[in-house]
């Protein structure tokens, strides 16, 4: 995880091993709830109990429940990485990578829980540095994905690689605001695939 | 408005003239006041004695301070449409059109408000009708502007007018949340203007 805390090491906390398992059991059940729940009318409490720890350890190893929401989000969204990167592997065209991105990302289920944690993250500007390490995480990703793709299939995209997948990543996130917010309308009235570039070379 | 509540007669309640111009000055106040104050840490008592009405009215106007707010942000939106129509007057060529018009949405003031109001939707499902209609109002006034100004300078889109501007302003919507949840960056790691497919006819 890129947005790890730094942990002091404490004599009376968890030892630092202990520590890292613990803060993983809470990220891992907090992710399976916050899933498993669409309204996001998930607990502490009911985090804490499916991972075996106590309440305070949430605010422990987190900080607030709100921050473990975010990273959670976002460890949803690298689980949902896999599947967005085998869309590569069984295209033939530039344009049929576009449509079978934009089709996947917007029906990824961690999706809404992501512009759920930027939403949060609006109205936390002490949050705003998990949010931008999570965020350009993502964006380094996409881009070394994209690079990859490109050298292989012998494609070219249109203008620089953090804009293709900045630009790409904004519209995904606005059309799941939009459509959480209660804007009626489907993936058909957007054209998401639009937004990449990807051409023969 | 288009999302104007219907209000029953009721025989203790404002006459409907005079409720109608409470509810008119609660909104303005509101919208004064949340554009006033980026972190949107804006009171019902402030707006209240702003528009000189008691408290207990926007809840009788609006219902909550959440809707309030929603109302509030897409007016700001709907009165800063003049400064975004202006930009079709000044352009010679499609791709100075689509330029001016990223520059200008992704700095227009109401934006921040209208992207909180979409996230304050995401948590409240009973608001997804206000929502909805909100966003129903902007699409359909943006597409009968497109169109006029397509017309006018003999342009073309390469795809149907809703999908048009459905995926602008998704990227719109997209890259003003990530920037306010606190992703590091600027308009220049985007390419907005590329969302749109205006081209000489």
């Amino acid at each position: 995880m890129v947005a790890e805390r730094k942990m002091k090491p404490r004599p009376e906390g968890p030892s630092q091993a202990r520590g890292h398992s613990t803060r993983q059991r809470i990220l891992d059940s907090a992710m399976k709830l916050y899933l498993s729940q669409p309204t996001g009318d998930v607990s502490v409490a009911a985090i804490a109990a499916d991972a075996g720890a106590f309440p305070n350890q949430v605010t422990y190893y987190f900080g607030s429940k709100d921050s473990l929401f975010i990273h959670a989000a976002f460890l949803a969204l690298l689980h949902d990485a896999e599947r967005v990167e085998a869309v590569g592997l069984s295209v033939q065209s530039p344009s049929s990578f576009s449509s079978a991105m934009a089709r996947t990302v917007l029906i990824l289920p961690s999706m809404p829980l992501v512009v759920r944690a930027l939403a949060v993250g609006t109205s936390r500007p002490d949050l705003a540095t998990v949010v931008d390490q999570h965020l350009n995480l993502l964006f380094r990703q996409s881009e070394r994905y994209l690079a990859r793709l490109l050298r292989q299939k012998s494609w070219e995209i249109q203008r620089p690689l953090p804009v293709e997948t900045r630009t790409f990543w904004s519209a995904a996130f606005g059309a799941t605001l939009l459509s959480q917010a209660g804007v009626t309308g489907d993936g058909n009235d957007l054209d998401l695939a639009g937004t990449l570039t990807v051409r023969k070379g």
